[in-house]
């Protein structure tokens, strides 16, 4: 399919282009996403010459000018360059920015950086798999402070973990060991229904709880149940990286939505894609900017919902880690029209590896995603779920969880007090009401020094590990700034990090 | 998109009928296979009526004669009736062997039986939504004489297990609490690289070795990578079910090629699908057929691969319970030009609900297979890694193989014998030289008074659990037999359930 597209155009180009008309998006937007994409994936390489502007107007039977508009953003933007009499080329340095913008990962264990490199073209892959694997992110070290969205795992208690674990296996009930429930381990989906009713104002029933293996696979989950290949789905921009995996395997379309002082614009998605059905949103704390949308905003989601029959994937991202402000239950207790598909997870707040999370989804969908998940991954583990329904039940889940939310506070305000008084006018930094990071926004005059991939580099070269906001922008204005997660950083190490982290960027 | 589609066909039907002219497949068959599916899904419930033939040739620009033969077809079948001067509806009663061909399990742990009814549509669910949830399959109660594929769970060792799992946890190192590596737990990747080379004859370096959730989960990692949507993949008919859902979540088309005494034919599957580069086979120990690939065919399959630049993913089932014979290297040991992915999965050898197989991909794949992996669904859990990795390694996995071997082989020698005596004619047992079930075939005379479909649910009224082999087949002509399942039931059991399971027949 591929080689033929590829032996399909001319000579002087291996462009496998698929524009399509009916698209909303521009002819040379898509030309100019296909072209791009093709050079991160190192299908393209540097050095590469593409054809010219004339021969892919003709064979793609689009204007000229639509490439020569393809061809000038390209530019711009440092992916190609044009040698005068020669044509045009693959840039021998493709701009960081670019490449530090694919994939970038709010894991809570990998922490966040920018990827240095792109993926060449794989014998044998797929055009998808190539787009999949070049969904790369570097995986941080753990230990380092400040890799956002790392939980502090030293204050996980193990032991009562271990002796939970121990007495669910020390005389395994043969239905547990071989229990195939697609949707999972009925009393974790009871634990976790009684949870989120209490804690977040979720309104469901046992049934409709579904326990999957993190936010990607959720998200992943949904999109193949509600959507089919070549949909639209709205994402926020900037936002979550691990979204786009799940969406991009699904063969769903992502159409970025922008992130304002209220969060996802559904007005301006709506605008931009009146055809998509589905939302993915992080409304409690919008990830990376720490944004609550406030009830007009959800209403409005909500209403966009019901009257575009439409669905709302609510990924109720570090809600749990509230340290000011009034708490905001979850968008999906304001819905009335079982709109809202609801996410949640246990990285954050037990440990990355548990590798649990669950669904809410609405009662009458309940059989499709418990049937759909067993066609896509048979059932959930359950060497971990009966452990976790006793962490719940018996009290310890709510006991960390307090315990943790007055270290992150404790650590918060020190870190805060910390930055204040080494990072003078370069970054400014705001209390966050909630969640395992804070952002650094970096001052003009920082920014002219260098930007924030620049500055995470010095950074990481001093042994400190942040990520820089610009990373998670897609297509709206990339904001600049530094992601300090401190929920993992003690109170001994904080002062240091910030003074070698001030040193790195020479402020 | 299907609204607007439903919307579009006649005021008589709501038909999402999507014909590909460039198919290899005759229209006339698309066009059953289709509506059959939107009878199986529920879109067309029972009494709906269809639109007149002249209506859906004109609407979809095909021949008369071409529905016509799809109708014929259905009717033949029982899908659809015909009522004098009125038109043509779909059956109020469905045809029992239709609703069990829908995706039957060889899930380790639900044993397999016949669905029993059709998913009706969901408010909101795509087309592929409808599919994956219309994959649905009964899950058996465990203990059951004779679910299919369910190992001896009370022959598991335990005690070990137990404390193996408090040994790794008791003083978790920070790094596999927060182990986000996409391909796993680095020595459980190297125990499996060392077991699969030993016991398989598997080539490979560790770094090969990728964790995944199961077979289901790497089938689909795999088609992910190696194939776009809309590609083609060759299955085996009669096959395990699993992979039908891992390919229909990754938007691939199965193409079935029938399986003779030698295992699945490439040049039948070739001939049909000359587009398709990626085959999903069981060379080992073909499921549920049971046949063993001959070194010719294996050797056709290598040639098929390097000459068509294809994928072959060898799904080495049941290949550690072979009782006679000589035992069978792997397909992946023979191959000298990386084209085959092999994979292997735990649910058998140790536990259903451990959830935990592994893909071996070839050298120069493996980081695109790690980098998908972390986009479709970030990494494995690495809560029971460590004890696996030291169950292998300590020698408990070896002993407990040998074990079971010898456990299994005598209760199918009993099995066999108990079936002699008392299925008389009616139901023909060959001793199997591998796996966990035998195929009771059945004569001619009992087919006559009934089909395997009414043999299993009357078995299943007298308490005893077995799965149609006319079930498994999809488009080749289903061979009539009952599959049971012999590893879990004791020697004490197998009698008592051989004399139910004859009485149940009438035979």
């Amino acid at each position: 399919m591929l080689d033929q597209e590829i032996r399909r155009t001319a000579k002087s180009a291996l462009l496998p282009i698929a524009l399509e008309r009916a698209s909303e998006e521009p002819l040379h937007r898509q030309l100019y996403e296909q072209l791009r994409e093709t050079i991160l994936t190192g299908r393209l390489q540097a050095g590469a010459r593409l054809p010219a502007t004339r021969t892919l107007a003709r064979d793609h039977r689009i204007s000229r000018n639509t490439v020569t508009a393809a061809f000038d953003q390209l530019l711009a933007e440092g992916y190609i360059e044009g040698r005068v009499g020669a044509g045009t080329f693959v840039s021998s340095e493709l701009p960081e920015e670019a490449l530090s913008v694919r994939g970038m990962g709010r894991n809570p264990a990998s922490g966040e950086a920018p990827v240095v490199q792109s993926a060449p073209r794989q014998r044998g892959l797929s055009r998808r798999g190539a787009q999949l694997a070049g969904l790369r992110r570097r995986r941080n070290r753990q230990s380092l402070a400040f890799a956002p969205g790392v939980p502090d795992l030293n204050s996980f208690p193990f032991e009562i973990w271990t002796r939970l674990m121990a007495r669910a296996w020390r005389r395994p009930p043969m239905d547990l060991m071989a229990n195939t429930e697609p949707a999972g381990y009925m009393p974790l989906r009871r634990a976790i229904a009684d949870y989120v009713r209490t804690a977040r104002g979720v309104r469901c029933e046992i049934e409709q709880v579904i326990i999957v293996s993190g936010a990607q696979q959720a998200i992943g989950l949904a999109a193949h149940v509600l959507l089919d290949e070549g949909d639209r789905a709205i994402v926020e921009d900037p936002g979550y990286p691990g979204i786009r995996g799940a969406l991009m395997a699904a063969g769903v379309q992502a159409v970025q939505a922008p992130v304002d002082s209220e969060g996802l614009s559904i007005s301006i998605g709506e605008e931009k894609a009146p055809d998509a059905r589905f939302v993915c949103v992080a409304p409690s704390h919008q990830y990376p900017l720490g944004v609550t949308m406030p009830l007009s905003r959800r209403l409005a989601l909500l209403e966009w919902a019901q009257r575009v029959d439409g669905w709302i994937i609510e990924d109720d991202y570090d809600s749990e880690y509230r340290y000011s402000g009034k708490p905001i239950a979850a968008l999906q207790g304001l819905d009335r029209d079982d709109r809202v598909v609801y996410v949640g997870s246990f990285s954050k707040t037990m440990f990355p590896s548990l590798r649990l999370g669950y669904l809410i989804v609405p009662p009458d969908l309940t059989d499709s995603f418990r049937f759909a998940r067993a066609a896509l991954d048979d059932h959930p583990s359950t060497v971990a779920q009966p452990a976790l329904t006793a962490f719940i039940e018996d009290g310890y889940f709510a006991a960390h969880l307090r315990r943790m939310r007055k270290l992150y506070a404790d650590r918060q305000a020190l870190l805060v007090g910390e930055a204040d008084a080494h990072f003078g006018g370069a970054l400014t930094i705001a209390p966050a009401q909630a969640g395992m990071h804070l952002l650094a926004r970096q001052t003009p005059a920082l920014t002219v020094r260098m930007d924030d991939i620049t500055a995470t580099r010095r950074a990481e070269e001093a042994g400190i590990s942040v990520s820089p906001l610009s990373s998670f922008f897609h297509e709206y204005p990339a904001q600049q700034g530094l992601m300090l997660g401190y929920a993992a950083v003690s109170e001994k190490e904080i002062p240091k990090s910030v003074q070698k982290l001030a040193q790195a960027l020479g402020i």
